[in-house]
């Protein structure tokens, strides 16, 4: 999707592909395949590059660092990205910032679980730092036993001293875990922020974003009946935090809406992305400046783009696979039905679950929006046959 | 600019290159290099795609025809296309379809023009019937003697009888001349039609476009101040050729904004281009369906898109080279000065005067708009320095 608007502005992509059928490869004259958990093959693909940045945060930090040796500049930094690879890193620093966390702890023992679950209840959210993503890589608990197989797998990598090689279990649990208390929120929403090095930073309108099984399904931009002073301050925040981490590139905040001990609108920050992230697909439509089209703008350290809205709502569906592989016969119905629907599939083989595209829809009726992009998802996935 | 609408419809795009170094070549993975005017080359392309459409007139038919020989679709078809390509059959067929056009006549020889001349009055616009665009193949003649090269020309075809070759003058001459009186227009206008195979057609919105010597440097969409049913009618005509003509694809439709005989607002088509046309680069920013993804649709018969503006009004305007070769700083104050102006580059090296780009504003005050835009592409040019 960052392939569109490098065409307009003249930018000449390259993109190191996990395989030659990848989405990007299939869009981007130059994708060279290579491994991005490989030094080698890392390097090779950066040393060509002007500016390097990322698609997702799996990377791993060492990796970067290596980039960044050999003097190609790197966009995040892997100071800044690693708020959005480690969970704990993050909430240390979130909380030495000052911006409102779910209650957290670390956790390297079952003396540390069994306290902080005695302290903030049961069940709790418990979360690997590391390598988590949609849904994965999180649990909620309700008492130690439903964490039996992670404590043992930290606490033998803490019995192996500090030193200690991460084993069988990878990066995921090396610094422990990360035990966060339940939020009782009202719904989720999303501030999308970009930096650039220069420090030029804008924002989007707070959206709200529909989760279904752990997975988001819908994004309303903006997020309806939102408290106007809780957007500026959830908008500042994303600032405050893009301008502290020295993040550059879109990032995604991730929060909780919840209520104040007096019934007012707050929130909590429950994430950080540091990259195009779903809860933005709709600026693609949506917005005069998408943010991929930002992204770039950002990296390449351009002036930032207007991040107005082009219509009053735009409503984001994510299209998930379903059991039947063709998407050609539902894809070409949904087009016939709703000419002003805007398709983007990804080029990715359909399984079911699988987050295979997504359509936008925008207008002055939001309850007209969303009916038409859930009926577009449900029919693209088989949920339902007309 | 088919590329970015061909990501999210999942449209695998393969172009054949007049170079490696090509525009189009630079973001679509799949672009060999041929000759669009061999057979072979065409051919050999060709083979591997679904469908075949184009953007630029200048495949010769019987190139064409091949391809449709040998069992690939090609839209729009030969004989529509032919209508794009020769002036003088676009005159004949729409004339007889009752459209109106400027008082025209076929020229074979000296005393054709001087009848014609002395019907309608000099000057007069004479043109090749084929391979003339951005001015190139039209010229203005106050007689004979400014005719005198291309007057020979055509002489020396016919004297070598029905049957004999173009020469060196190529197939430009090989059918004579059209010759056609000056219209006194108060504007010019155009008309972009997009119609499918299985007979769906929709009309953008008539947008007015400005020239400067010759070359549109300017498209205002919607057209201000136009007369409602005379936009009625031209798009009427539009969608009327476009069914006549069995185009497939986009169909740009010039026209001429004149009076009739009682001061009411009337037109005349002055020519037909069937792809997606310059006069129809505002509808990426300001429609909710470009050209591109609707030429896409059209060409692979898919339902087409809704033809809404997302703005009141968008304003285009086309960046032509300056002397200086490099547009990067310009550009960069550009961005910074107009964030919500929209930037499309299309990878070709500066030259003077040569379209190397566009801008597109959207917004309520078309006056600013205009302003803006005008400014940006002065300001990339080097005719302005702040």
């Amino acid at each position: 999707m960052t392939a569109p608007p490098a065409v307009g502005l003249g930018v000449t992509l390259s993109v190191l592909a996990e395989s030659e059928t990848a989405s990007a490869a299939q869009v981007v004259p130059s994708s060279p395949v290579g491994d991005h958990t490989s030094i080698e093959d890392v390097l090779a693909f950066a040393r060509r590059c002007d500016v390097v940045t990322f698609d997702h945060e799996h990377v791993p930090p060492e990796v970067i660092a290596a980039v960044q040796d050999a003097g190609v500049r790197v966009e995040p930094s892997p100071d800044a990205l690693l708020h959005a690879q480690d969970k704990l890193v993050m909430r240390r620093r979130l909380t030495a910032l000052g911006i409102p966390c779910p209650d957290w702890a670390h956790v390297t023992s079952r003396a540390d679980l069994e306290a902080f679950g005695r302290r903030v209840g049961w069940p709790l959210v418990l979360k690997t730092p590391r390598g988590g993503y949609d849904g994965k890589g999180v649990r909620v608990v309700t008492g130690l036993d439903d964490a039996r197989d992670w404590l043992e797998a930290v606490e033998a990598v803490e019995a192996a001293g500090a030193g200690g090689t991460d084993g069988e279990h990878g990066t995921t649990m090396a610094d422990g875990l990360l035990a966060e208390a339940m939020v009782g929120f009202t719904r989720e929403l999303a501030v999308l922020v970009a930096r650039s090095p220069s420090g030029q930073a804008a924002v989007w309108p707070v959206v709200e974003t529909v989760q279904t099984d752990g997975i988001c399904t819908e994004v309303l931009a903006p997020a309806p009946d939102l408290d106007p002073e809780l957007a500026s301050r959830a908008s500042e925040s994303a600032l405050r935090i893009a301008g502290e981490l020295g993040v550059t590139g879109v990032m995604a905040v991730e929060l909780f809406e919840t209520r104040d001990g007096d019934g007012r609108p707050a929130y909590l920050v429950n994430e950080l992305a540091m990259r195009p992230h779903n809860s933005g697909h709709w600026t693609i439509d949506g917005s005069v400046t998408s943010q991929f089209e930002q992204h770039l703008r950002a990296v390449l350290d351009l002036p930032l783009g207007s991040t107005r809205s082009r219509a009053r709502w735009t409503v984001m569906g994510n299209v998930l696979g379903g059991d039947y592989p063709e998407l050609y016969a539902t894809y070409r119905h949904l087009m016939a039905r709703d000419p002003a629907m805007k398709f983007h599939l990804y080029g990715k083989d359909v399984r079911p679950g699988r987050k295979i595209g997504h359509v936008d829809v925008s207008g002055d009726d939001l309850d007209d929006l969303r009916a038409r992009a859930r009926h577009a998802c449900d029919y693209l996935q088989g949920v339902i046959t007309e």
